[in-house]
């Protein structure tokens, strides 16, 4: 391994991330909260461990790929250990596990809480964690953008690798471009959604600190009842907006920016994306209505909230869904499962892996009638190769392996197996809220330490690892396909 | 589509049902039960249909995968319709959807039932649902040695597609060899099952009902305790190991018969089916014990009984499983995703695939570091091709659709998510029970009709739609392959 290079990039996160903590160090100074002592400490440490490892200049430049998985690994788990010593030394968690576990879960963009009363937290630590969404978001841009270029990968190939785009031999020149684009559309979404809910009535904190939520994909509420708090179908409705939006591949943002609206329309991710949540949307709205709602326009509204949360893998809730029928549930799960957009902020399997799947299926289908057919498996007009198809399965494999072992390990804490599953669903992928013992109105407190381990371990597994695993295993792959 | 051949097969299929049909009638005379009219209508219609429409002689001989597709799926509809007769006639069952269900469950070797009390049912109707079982065991082999290389398709290949056995070019000459051997085995393992019951002290009647159940991995019990009614250790013990027996691949017993004792040994899907055995048989007794067992004999006992009947998908029971700890439940749905071996009679994902998968999540992981490096995925020493991998992979995407799409139509119930998955996994890998809403004290009964018409298609999709689709994708690939 290349240590010299190593801890100089894990050196630099840590100084970037003591100054995305001084913000909160400022609030909680303003407010007079109890958290400005675990702040300053955090920060302290932060800054000189970052400071003693970055200093070293002669470094080798050549970064394998064992090295990329080490520093993208290492260093969000690094970050997540500086960044929960604020809420343990400020009292707001009862032990530094549960700290860890709520930082991961803000990192991760998961929104899972160990917090049972968020409204008694100290002003600095509810912005902090709701900022660790903002920044787990831009995350996924600043290592694959930044970072992995330099690991000889292609972050734009790796950003794009299931999305159509430009073509492979054109990458260099636009990875600058697009980058920039790709951040400014996160600051352009960022600031419109702190409008939106201004124009809402909500005051500039809570306006803040869920917009960080909401483009991150995260879910961490300032109020015991999430968005439940605000009796509003215009904010209901502001945020579920947004959280779609947030769902969708950024690329394709940089595609409108280029004018390419047809380019956009076709997409078949997109479409699908679009097509699972009005279809969620209309069956959970109607087996609302039919079962205990009394208004069809609210049944609509608490189903396209919930829906678009889910499948963006958010989280937020505006209302306990875990109380509804088994049937909106099951697609609950089901979206979960999926998630949203590759190269989007959210997690799960996402969309584009379905469709492939689908498509693949549709193609063995067609071979019953026509077994000598050589028919290739297009994704927006674009044919994907054997090998994508096999990683892409390999990934959904991995993934199903990693739900069910994690299941059977969490179901020893003896309940049931819709709250073990649908609590390894929505850390795995990174949604936040889940069902029973893990649903809207309870929280992961309640979980023995070495659960909350193993949960934090599958955000990070949901985030990066199993996604790094995926990027990193065949660089070639992701260079010459699609 | 060619009518002629289509419908001889299905008229001389439905002829040899008759015949089938000739015990349960003898046993009904002999017994004077409520089933005689039934018997008698049952054999006249399916064999005045099967004479009229088999007399056709002058029909095309070519069978196009199209026709295979017809008969496989229209011949084991039609069996199940007439077969359903005997049932609905005696009044066994209250509506001819519910005969027809648990026919279906029969021919599938599913054993889930929709009677709550087998006690009170005439010998003949239990004889005949059981004999469906065997029969259906069979059917495996009638269709794959007997049916299938008719259509081109090379039934040997087929059935041993994910084993290791002959080299493709020796094909011909040996099918017609390793039938024999087949139904020997088939024939030895059922008088062998018979005389193990009897040494038991069980009688005659019940020793052969349930060797129909055991070897056709089906389920039917005459007791509404299932196996649970017998406190013997002894006839556990039997039925355990034979139910493990008929759930490995027939053709590793023709290898043994020919004296490759190593090659078996070698056999990659014995070695996982086993090692999976024996890991869920530890972690449930063990579980067992730790939570409400005094005896870690009796665990284990238990837990060995309730493993082997599920992984092998016969759905015997001996203790409501129903009430073990999520764990051990959690488990048992894992397996019945999984199944048996290819080549047996059980039903499920089989192990084979399993084991696919995981080598190829194994090769992609390994790439991580060796990035250029060409892995073949090796079943048994021998390499699985890419399309052989793709089919296996569109198999098991296509089995978690249908999986995922009925568990949400049969929870718009009302029930609970676990009662509506494990209903669907029950049927769709002809399992038999389920948990919770289907669990083993309870039954079928309650779903309404629609259900129970799903229910039977996933069934029908179990045990062969889903298997005969995959096996009609690419004749070639069956030929030319491993």
């Amino acid at each position: 391994m290349n240590f010299g290079v190593v801890t100089r990039v894990l050196g630099i996160l840590l100084i970037i991330e003591s100054i995305f903590m001084i913000p909160s160090l400022i609030i909680s100074l303003y407010t007079g909260g109890s958290d400005t002592y675990g702040f300053l400490m955090a920060i302290f440490i932060g800054g000189l461990i970052g400071f003693l490892i970055s200093r070293k200049k002669d470094y080798n430049n050549q970064i394998s790929p064992k090295d990329g998985l080490a520093i993208v690994s290492l260093g969000w788990i690094i970050a997540s250990i500086i960044g929960a010593i604020p809420l343990y030394v400020s009292g707001s968690t009862v032990t530094y596990i549960d700290a860890f576990f709520e930082i991961v879960s803000g990192f991760t963009t998961t929104g899972a809480t160990i917090l049972a009363d968020v409204e008694g937290l100290p002003q600095g630590v509810l912005f902090w964690r709701s900022l660790t969404h903002w920044i787990g978001g831009m995350g996924i841009l600043v290592f694959t953008i930044a970072l992995l270029p330099a690991l000889g990968i292609g972050g734009f190939q790796l950003y794009k690798a299931e999305s159509p785009g430009p073509v492979a031999g054109k990458i260099a020149p636009r990875i600058k471009d697009t980058a920039k684009i790709l951040y400014k559309t996160y600051f352009v979404i960022t600031i419109l959604n702190i409008l939106f809910l201004l124009m809402g009535g909500m005051n500039i904190f809570d306006s803040l600190v869920y917009t960080f939520g909401t483009v991150g994909t995260g879910g961490f509420a300032t109020k015991n009842n999430s968005i439940g708090f605000y009796n509003s179908t215009y904010i209901h409705l502001v945020l579920g907006v947004f959280m779609v939006l947030s769902g969708v591949n950024f690329s394709l943002y940089y595609s409108l920016y280029k004018g390419k609206v047809k380019e956009v329309l076709k997409n078949e991710e997109l479409k699908l994306y679009l097509g699972i949540i009005l279809v969620a949307t209309l069956a959970i709205g109607i087996n609302l209505f039919m079962t205990s709602y009394s208004s069809i326009g609210l049944a609509f509204r608490d189903s396209f909230f919930q829906v678009g949360s889910i499948i963006t893998t958010t989280g937020y809730t505006t209302v306990d869904f875990d109380l509804w029928p088994s049937f909106s549930k099951g697609i609950l799960m089901v979206l979960m499962l999926i998630g949203g957009s590759a190269g989007s902020t959210s997690g799960g399997m996402k969309v584009v892996r379905i469709l492939i799947m689908l498509k693949v299926v549709k193609r063995e289908v067609m071979k019953i009638f026509h077994p000598r057919a050589i028919v290739p498996v297009k994704d927006s007009g674009k044919t994907v190769s054997n090998e994508t198809i096999a990683g892409i399965y390999s990934f959904i494999s991995l993934y199903f392996f990693i739900f069910v072992f994690s299941t059977l390990l969490v179901s020893l804490e003896g309940i049931d197996l819709v709250s073990a599953s649908s609590s390894v669903l929505a850390t795995l992928s990174n949604v936040g809220p889940g069902m029973g013992f893990a649903g809207p109105t309870r929280n992961f407190v309640e979980y023995s330490q070495a659960s909350k381990v193993l949960f934090s371990v599958l955000m990070l597994l949901g985030r990066l690892e199993l996604f790094t695993i995926i990027a990193l295993i065949s660089p070639r792959r992701w260079r010459g396909d699609i």
